[in-house]
């Protein structure tokens, strides 16, 4: 699971920084989230072939977070895509990217699927054979949804050195992937687990932003391996949470820590501070493991 | 008069290209022409003192000319901006924005006013005392406008030279400037014109893309002094203009031929080419006063 930030800065973009979108790799999978002016160029600077999202996850529907869409579904309509492109985001994003193509005269060739939410409890939206999606309800100044992204348990492998040295014939190895025993010749009976692997440990990753401090959310991230969650301001300025429905990056990290997350990337830094550093600092006096999401950067599981 | 070329790039962003926009700056009057995705992030690139834009022109509402404006409406909001804002463009612009801005719950604190086009005939869409903008019909594959600036003649100014000579009492100043002539105590009349002095000549600017060629706009743009006509093809692809409703860089040059332009700046490329300096090239066969538009580019007049 590799995730790169193309842009965590908040309200607008500047020269230097981009506002919120993000690609998840699970398994060559590519799911984009959230999609802030300027994207489709930041996808183009990381040399990600965006070509191959199928999926794509909207927050909310503040020009930060969604902005850069309409242009890059337009982008795939030019590039030639055929495959299907789906958009799961709140009540209102259909209506808003169909009118801009209506008005362009310029509908995509693909089909273009909307999954439009409104539930205010936590939903199950997307499921393939490797990952599922949960919606994660937010609390901003508009309706909005954090996601959270589980790999599903992978088959065990087959354990090479144990077939050879109980002498299995080739033709069981299809089986035993798919759980068997095996019966020897001398009808010694083999566990499925004595020949084959443990699959590596499903990873799991939640997306948070943009959200006022809200332990509603624990339940839902409980022991999550990697946690974004927006620090827009630093404790200095939390004053401003209630009224902007944002959080600082002690809070980002207090909910970590509830949460019992394997490690919390902090972004959506508002830009009137003169260095991240001072998020990661401040979160690091609650919670241990901290990192600082920039533009351009990856993490990965 | 001052032309900056925030993006000239035909069909989507990328990397180190932009799609379509400008700043025309009239004697300190800033207008911003098209807003392609990433304007925001150019004007800033730029240095332009981008909240003295009063008054915004599209073209046309495919998204490399428009999927900028939501973005910047929002950003003038951020910014704390409290002036008008006037937004000229076909008819449907007024819905588009004001959708997004209603589903992000975030209507602008600064009247925000819409002039809506929709006439196939040549308008005059805007005056103030010193400018006037005329829409150019285009042929494009949708509704298109182009949008051709006029300055008004300025006031005659006073010369200090002559009022000091026929000593032309200070009191007097202000008439002269307004037009009046003046009577000296001898009784002798002194013509207004032999105590100013000419003004600068008026200059216009023509913004021509997208188009199909069309000489129907010769009338509408005779003799103006800059045209930027867009230059989607070179010759060799010549075939697309009709199917995609663009021209080649020789078909640009014709235009500004044709309309006795004082200079031709070309844009819109197609990043098919591996040089732009094939679109100058192939235009300069027919037209001799060619400029290449450029992202981050300026033209005086």
């Amino acid at each position: 699971m590799k995730l790169t930030i193309l842009g965590c800065y908040s309200a607008t973009p500047r020269t230097f920084t981009n506002p919120t979108s993000q690609v998840l790799e699970i398994r060559n999978h590519l799911f984009l989230i959230d999609c802030g002016e300027g994207t489709q160029v930041q996808l183009r600077k990381n040399k990600i072939k965006f070509s191959q999202i199928k999926h794509i996850f909207i927050s909310h529907l503040h020009g930060d977070h969604f902005f850069g869409l309409p242009g890059l579904v337009s982008t795939f309509r030019l590039l030639g895509r055929e495959s299907e492109l789906h958009i799961y985001g709140p009540k209102g994003i259909k209506e808003a990217i169909t009118l801009l193509l209506k008005l362009g005269n310029s509908w995509t060739n693909y089909p273009l699927v909307f999954h439009e939410l409104d539930s205010k409890e936590s939903e199950f939206i997307f499921e393939d054979d490797k990952v599922g999606v949960h919606t994660i309800p937010l609390k901003h100044r508009v309706y909005t949804n954090g996601f959270l992204f589980k790999e599903k348990v992978a088959p065990r492998k087959l354990d090479v050195e144990a077939v050879a040295e109980y002498k299995v014939d080739k033709s069981q190895f299809n089986n035993i992937k798919a759980g068997a025993d095996v019966v020897l010749d001398s009808g010694e009976r083999i566990m499925n687990s004595k020949l084959t692997l443990e699959p590596p440990l499903p990873k799991s990753y939640a997306f948070c932003s943009d959200t006022v401090y809200s332990e509603s959310i624990i339940p839902i991230i409980k022991n999550v391996d990697m946690l974004y969650h927006e620090s827009t301001f630093l404790e200095t300025e939390l004053h401003l949470c209630e009224k902007t429905k944002h959080s600082t990056a002690k809070q980002a990290a207090q909910i970590a820590k509830m949460a019992n997350a394997g490690n919390l990337i902090l972004g959506h830094y508002s830009t009137r501070y003169k260095s991240i550093e001072l998020f990661r600092e401040e979160a690091l006096k609650v919670f241990p493991n901290v990192e600082l999401a920039d533009d351009g950067k990856s993490f990965e599981l």
